[in-house]
């Protein structure tokens, strides 16, 4: 029986035109790109020809302010932490927002045991950062601000530009985590004012364990990873050739392909929406839909678990989440819908749903009556909806 | 026209059935190892699998003490910026060699610029470190010891197991970069008594661009990427799946072919040895015979550049490497080889010549006729020789 994946935000599938050009790489004999010999030469033409198509997706002015990455971890971690410590003689001194990513609040963490202080601002109820709580919370220490694009676990999309506008008449180095939106919506690195970038390849249907980070030409930053003098110097180690050239491909066709694609998954997620009340009463939109990724929507609903949901859905082969794969394992309610201001009971309540370029119109039909069949099920064995219930017909 | 490969350190071809596996892993819908329904779950255990297959190679006690990187530089960066932070209360002193590679060289350079302090210990004429300098190197402040277990340019094999006793005995920390070695030669981390060990998929015809560091359990390590709860809390990021199951598969493959493979390479780098002086004269073998890997030589033949050999070659159809591909673009001489002892000049001579399981006896003596051929070419035209000989006619 074949599973449906609305779980788009954890892993996409490979494009037809991926696999084909990550087959080819396969079987051609490529050589070290950093070797002195012809066997190497080609290995590097196609490490700069999956560059030249990358840079071009986020609008990159030099091919070679792209850093190929193992990921969006990699690219969070090389930016932030890079920064910090090329930086520490000007201050010690970072802002962020109270629902990044964990690469970014981890990162955080680790620089805060270096003697690095943080401020972390928080989001209204829509879930948006206020950039004039940004600015205040700049001091005379502080040498780079991170706020991230769009949100893994609601979508909502964040006022970036406003945000390194901020940075930039401060001389504040700004970073944004986009590893959900690079290749998902137009990302420029140019009309966002961004000094640094952090993406990869599996949200736009490329490998994983492949990503990039844009350094702006002129921006202070130690590599992550010491040793040999690849890419540029910034990032040493013998390249994931086949990765690399999976993600040029994907690159390519999410530039190509970037408006239909938008255009297929928003009116999936607004069915979705629109249809929703039809098999499901009492939840919670977490998504801000005015400032959003087209394709995803959080919803929380109420006197149930989600964990129950996911776990009777992969019965009925559907595959959707609770939050981003990288917490799962971790028992805390979300720290993201959380900082909404979501009552814990309704945060344990949530789903995210990611509708993808490889879904159909029926297939959400099918969701939402499965979903509906497993929310009745789930409450008609909930206490709790029973007191609730029980009170609303009093 | 086939271009002949002679350079097995910089890049090896994968194998059929790795090709065959990771074409496989790209054919199938393979989500998220970490998320939480079915398509996540065959995620999962193919990379449980694969560190199955590495554990066994480097017969580690239990597979959760392999991590999964994005190659030997990273494993390098990770082991010993991650035990340097981690143990930064018990002391600030680390012991290394003069021969190491570069990850190793410039992650302590990093750790230099953080307040910690190394001391580098030279090595004999015959390219190995004297494991009583390392134990005269150690202070009350010293908390790892980090050699590597064959030198990239020369092939020559290290005391390790004598080094690992001394940190043992002083509850030192001791990391083996052990990238060119394991899958090549046996390397057994328990009778070798490391604690950390960093190697690459490559060297044993895996991908590029994955690798795995061997973690003791319960050595105090910090993440190197920060983030997710991948890889047992100790590298963050979704795991690059198909380069995963490509050296899962090779590893495999080494663990049963190490003998075969070893004795072939061996057999042709000898054969090259044994007829070298029909072709050419007046060169020196930088590479100890008696502690070696069996596939590769570094020879510095007198009176010409190793660059120009390589070019001239290279029109020949062999690749061949005049030392690490992680050095190429770097001018100066290679630091190992004047640790040796070797003049500049001849320093500046030298090849790299490591053969694989994909080449064939016939090939080395074409290969040797085409170096005498390059070389007396190059020697026709050189000042230097001119007048060498000179001297030594006269």
């Amino acid at each position: 029986m074949k599973i449906i994946n609305l779980d788009h935000i954890s892993a996409n599938p490979l494009l037809p035109e991926v696999r084909q050009a990550m087959i080819e790489a396969i079987n051609t004999d490529f050589g070290n790109p950093s070797s002195q010999h012809r066997l190497g030469e080609l290995a590097a033409e196609a490490i700069e020809n999956a560059r030249r198509s990358v840079a071009r997706l986020v609008n990159a002015k030099a091919e070679r302010e792209i850093v190929f990455t193992s990921g969006g971890t990699e690219s969070v971690n090389h930016a932030i932490k890079g920064v910090a410590w090329a930086n520490g003689d000007k201050g010690n001194h970072i802002i962020t927002s109270n629902i990044e990513h964990n690469a970014v609040i981890r990162s955080l963490k680790r620089l805060a045991g270096q003697n690095y202080r943080m401020t972390s601002v928080s989001v209204d109820r829509n879930g948006r950062v206020d950039p004039a709580e940004v600015e205040k919370a700049i001091t005379d220490q502080t040498i780079l601000i991170s706020i991230m694009h769009s949100n893994n676990e609601t979508g909502t999309i964040q006022p970036v530009e406003e945000i390194a506008a901020i940075a930039r008449r401060h001389r504040i180095l700004f970073h944004c985590d986009a590893v959900d939106s690079v290749g998902v919506v137009p990302v420029d690195v140019q009309s966002l004012g961004v000094d640094l970038l952090s993406f990869a390849s599996n949200p736009f249907y490329g490998p994983t364990g492949v990503g990039g980070l844009y350094i702006r030409r002129g921006v202070r930053i130690w590599p992550l990873l010491d040793g040999g003098i690849q890419e540029h110097n910034k990032r040493a180690g013998t390249e994931n050739l086949i990765g690399i050239i999976g993600m040029g491909t994907a690159a390519q066709l999410a530039r190509k392909d970037l408006e239909r694609r938008m255009a297929h998954t928003r009116r999936l997620r607004d069915l979705f929406l629109a249809e929703l009340p039809k098999y499901v009463d009492e939840y919670i939109i977490n998504t801000n839909l005015h400032h959003c990724l087209p394709h995803m929507v959080s919803v929380s609903i109420k006197y149930i678990e989600g964990e129950s949901v996911v776990l009777m859905l992969d019965d009925e082969n559907f595959a959707v989440s609770t939050r981003s794969a990288c917490a799962t394992g971790s028992l805390r309610a979300s720290h993201v819908l959380l900082s909404l201001g979501l009552e814990h009971a309704d945060a344990q309540g949530t789903l995210v749903i990611a509708f993808g370029v490889d879904n159909a119109e029926e297939e959400v039909t099918a969701f939402l009556k499965a979903l509906g069949k497993v929310v009745s099920t789930l409450r008609d064995i909930s206490p709790l909806y029973k007191k609730m219930a029980g009170r609303n017909s009093a």
